[in-house]
């Protein structure tokens, strides 16, 4: 290890009894007043995105605009929009409105909600988004898990078939507390709280939920009247399965036929993403060629049940409708959470998916504003929760839509639709409102995205599999619970079992590397070189206490069985160490004891800035000394060698001056 | 910027197109089969400290020693025990006895039992303890805030004066689940959930619980005989102040007479660490001259409560007195839990300090073993709740203990007293025990290390604040539960909101660090450099995402400004990134496809063994280019100013020949 003679010791006097002059030494921070330094914290926390960045140095007048435009986006494109945009949002609006009736009214049934329910939300809300949405692509209406949601958890409190108004009510209510705290959660910018669903999660839960939102259609396929209400795989296929005399079979013909007619269609769009309209049309085109056969075989006499009579009309005021009576308030308002969640996981999700495709910007605070008050103003409007549903927002940008004009055009044909075309629908058979329900699922279950978590990342998939399996076999919240117990658990153990590594030298190099990635580093002599992976906090000092202890210990072992020179230095590398807490700062004083008590010496190697303001301010820079903080694990070395050969060269004064080269 | 020329660039024509040669490639760690992967994996998250270290390589006979001696320690030590230790340990017995006696009687009335438990429980579990426990400073015993919590959450459910037998039992039972959880916890391995409760939550938690043990010893002090069962500081004041005209003065007299001269005791003791017996004698001293006072003026007749008949002899089997009815069986769990998790808290945070100062190991995980066995074994013989207590360990260690052996000679002094001293005891005055009690908590109080907390850390003095504040006002669960939440939402919010730092050159050195930390780093022109300081998740992926977008909107207003060259490169600094999970390649992913779409060029540091194990799999590797991939920003720097002004001249071709020096 010849290699002390770099130069950086020609000053090493200086320092008087400091073992090293290197060149370059740790810095403190600046000094900053805690006023400072907390309000820097809070805007790292809260407003990552700097959202006020547009409003600096621009007079007041310019602020309001800019203000408003930042809450109805539809201020600063409006202005820009062309007709040829309209053209594009004209037949991708259309499209998507042909997929949103018959997907409203399936979902709405979903929900054990009046199916004009569903053709209503697609009306109000998506032209309260069109204003305030900051996505272009996103398709606004009813979602297939929400809806089940809504529909299990107010079941377990208001029977809808026995007392359909009250149910009707508390699904509005429910609608309005989702409302309120996206809204909440937007503007206390609270957003990254559903960062802690993590992919894995939602693949899984998503899944799996529509794993479970396709059982339920087995009911309308096969044309029973009775159902559980439970959503279990085991209840359902006993459900299923213990009333075969009830069969109806043509029901079950008719579903199994346009079934797939529908399969078909996606699969061929899938082949060649320009056919992209047969598989937006086919659900349309299913009901209205369902309804002509029923029409003329007079079918719905023979076990085909059909919908109905729609009321014609707009959606009517339901501000006197909302239920706060504290018998059901709880209710209300834990469906409400529960569904905001997830409807907000799934429109955020997917509105950034779409914006990363065209390479504009979501933020995912406004966002949830906007849903917020799409739903604030849906639920006194006869409309129950809305969000973005992928496949509709898919079709939509396949259909090529430029703005949320789509959505205004999709709102104005739904209106048409509410106005004048609701009686066309009496005898659509609801069987093949089950088919469109099962073929949307279908494309829901992920199993393309299952198999890369197996082969990226193992826990993910166990997160993924766990959500799955909860919600298919237990139920859609216990799937949720258990997810998100797992992924923070996830979290916590990465947070309480961070990495260590011990650091060679990279051949003919001053750079030192983890030595079980890169096979040709090597060990240096007498120094154990540990880098610590993660902030030091309460959770894992006392980890990482035994974990150096221990490579302490296996290192000497090593060296006892090479019979090589014994440690003399334990040199941690701290630029990893992003930050560190006052059990970290323990933990630290407590290393630094038991390496003096072992004999040996600590020294340690760029520490950041936080770190080092604690440190110092602990006092622990005092004790390990300033003169043992290196800039690079190169120099540390450097001056440990020196040292190292230093004093061998005292103690054997019968020693070379090889080493002692300053 | 022509320090390119440092001669890595020599062989760059032999990669083709590949725009750089650096000397070191970053190294994919050698592949792992995934059930070794999973086996290290397991190891070093409940097995950091390697317990079977000791039994490798060893003949199977040897092994049965070490595995005795690793459940029993005496079986290590025992044999080397001798003469001068003894006594040593002698000495501290007698010393911890004659403080053990009066605040075993003490604590027993703080939760509600018979005094005569407080004598029954310093006598088994320490021997129970001296065969199991690592320990050699740890004074075993009962402990006052578990005993206060004990006597809180029993009180819920049964009263302790109207059915005495009842409580009795239960407090045996929740004992017996205390014992139960932690010798499952330790024999699962999961003793690292102690972690979770950080050392500003224990000094918050522990301080709290010392204002409300003393609190409650005012009902002592002036006699009075109903008392609020609420812990909080207001009910405690109202129980107090309305209830003044029963106030008895002599009582109050008594009191403050012993607390005075205790406080004064432990004042000396404090100044200096020789007289500790000073301190350590008082409050046997005090209950003595107390007794005898009470007995020769008989005050018992004039309104000083004493403690009554002690029954003779030692502690009766309490097997059958085991209460698992289901209707009390709900409360017993939930004070056997939370008392566990408080017990252990302390009795381990204290042996591991004491362990420190000798230079000794403690296996947290061997030790709840230790503390389980002799909880069950004290649930059995009439024995509550028992740990290490923090003030008794300290005269303990004081008094010069040598090794468990302390322990046993304070439970044979408690036996002697038990079988003949009892009687002696009829005349004591329970108000002494509260000023013993009161004494021994102000102790505990640590407003040095509330003062330090601040200093070092803001947030770790908020845990601490919160969790006083939650103890004294609302209630010793409440305390906890918020001191909890408020460490556990401050690990998330350091997951969530992780440091990210912009990297420049310090001067004359290929040195990049943090530009705010460093005065002198001076930005490298045209290329940011940023790094990330923590592992790359979900809970932090679209914040990282949003915050490097916001680093290079920051950067190109900042070279705008200046009127610089504009940007080109984006460095990506990942050496202080341990893990990246699903989610964190996604972003990843997306913020190559915002780079781009912005004309830039990302290039990526040192990927640790994980993280490039995961970019391969997930193909991150092909998309970025492997060739865009350096081991040290040095060389990625140098590479990109290679490509930066060969690309400038190419295309002024007019331009002077000075950067393309290769």
């Amino acid at each position: 290890m010849g290699n002390a003679d770099d130069g950086t010791y020609s000053s090493s006097n200086k320092y008087g009894s400091a073992p090293a002059a290197a060149s370059h030494r740790v810095a403190l921070p600046p000094p900053m007043p805690f006023v400072t330094s907390l309000r820097n914290t809070l805007k790292e926390t809260l407003f990552p995105d700097d959202p006020l960045r547009r409003f600096k140095n621009q007079p007041p007048r310019r602020k309001v605009v800019l203000g408003l435009q930042y809450l109805f986006p539809i201020l600063e494109w409006g202005p820009r929009y062309t007709l040829d945009s309209f053209k594009s949002d004209l037949i991708s609006g259309i499209t998507i409105a042909s997929l949103a009736i018959p997907q409203g009214i399936s979902y709405a049934k979903l929900a054990n909600l009046p199916p004009i329910l569903g053709l209503y939300s697609s009306f109000v809300p998506p032209l309260v988004y069109a204003m305030m949405g900051s996505s272009r692509d996103l398709a606004v209406g009813t979602v297939a898990v929400g809806s089940l949601l809504m529909g299990t958890m107010l079941g377990t409190v208001v029977n809808a078939s026995e007392d359909p108004k009250l149910y009707l009510h508390l699904a509005f209510t429910a609608t309005f507390v989702a409302g309120l705290f996206e809204a909440a959660l937007g503007i206390f910018r609270l957003g990254f709280i559903i960062d802690f669903l993590s992919q894995a999660t939602i693949v899984g839960f998503m899944s799996g939920a529509a794993t479970v939102v396709s059982l339920q259609q087995l009911k309308g396929i096969v044309g029973l009247d009775h159902f559980t209400h439970a959503t279990d795989i085991v209840s359902v296929m006993r459900s299923v399965f213990t009333q075969t005399h009830k069969w109806r079979w043509e029901s079950g013909v008719l579903g199994c036929v346009f079934l797939f007619f529908l399969i078909l269609a996606r699969h061929l769009s899938k082949k060649k993403p320009k056919l992209f309209w047969i598989s937006a049309m086919a659900p349309l085109t299913s009901v209205i060629m369902a309804t002509i056969l029923v029409y003329f075989t007079h079918a719905e006499k023979h076990g085909v049940q059909v919908i109905g009579e729609l009321k014609r009309g707009i959606n009517p005021s339901s501000v006197k409708d909302l239920n706060f009576d504290s018998k059901y308030l709880t209710a209300a308002i834990k469906t409400g959470i529960v569904t905001c969640i997830i409807a907000l996981a799934e429109g955020i999700a997917v509105g950034r998916s779409f914006a990363m495709l065209k390479n504009y910007h979501i933020d995912g605070n406004k966002e949830m504003i906007a849903f917020g008050i799409m739903n604030i103003a849906g639920s006194c409007s006869s409309c129950y929760l809305t969000s973005g549903a992928f496949s509709r927002s898919a079709v939509n940008f396949n259909a090529g839509c430029k703005t949320m004009v789509s959505n205004i055009v999709m709102a104005l044909a739904v209106m048409f639709t509410l106005l004048f075309l609701t009686p066309l629908f009496y005898y659509t058979p609801i069987v093949v409102l089950s088919s469109i329900i099962i073929s949307a699922m279908l494309g829901i279950i992920d199993y393309d995205a299952a198999i890369h978590l197996w082969h990226v990342d193992k826990f993910d998939f166990l997160v993924c599999i766990t959500a799955y399996i909860g919600v298919v076999f237990a139920s859609i919240e216990i799937g949720l619970v258990l997810a998100i117990g797992l992924s923070l658990m996830r979290v916590l153990l990465f947070v309480a079992r961070p990495k260590t590594l011990v650091l060679g030298n990279i051949p003919d190099s001053k750079v030192y590397r983890d030595i079980d990635q890169y096979q040709n580093a090597s060990h240096v002599p007498g120094i154990l070189i540990l880098e610590i992976d993660s902030p030091i906090y309460f959770a894992n000092s006392n980890y990482l206490r035994e974990r150096m202890s221990r490579w302490i210990d296996d290192e000497e072992d090593r060296l006892k069985s090479l019979g090589e020179t014994s440690l003399q230095y334990i040199v941690l590398d701290m630029s990893a160490v992003g930050n560190i807490d006052t059990s970290g700062i323990s933990m630290l004083n407590e290393v630094k004891k038991m390496v003096d008590y072992r004999g040996l010496k600590l020294v340690m190697v760029n520490p950041g800035a936080e770190v080092m303001k604690k440190l110092n301010k602990s006092k622990f820079l005092e004790t390990i000394g300033q003169e043992w903080i290196f800039l690079t694990v190169g120099e540390a070395v450097v001056a440990c060698n020196y040292m190292l050969h230093s004093c061998t060269h005292k103690m054997n004064s019968d020693g070379s001056h090889k080493y002692n080269n300053v």
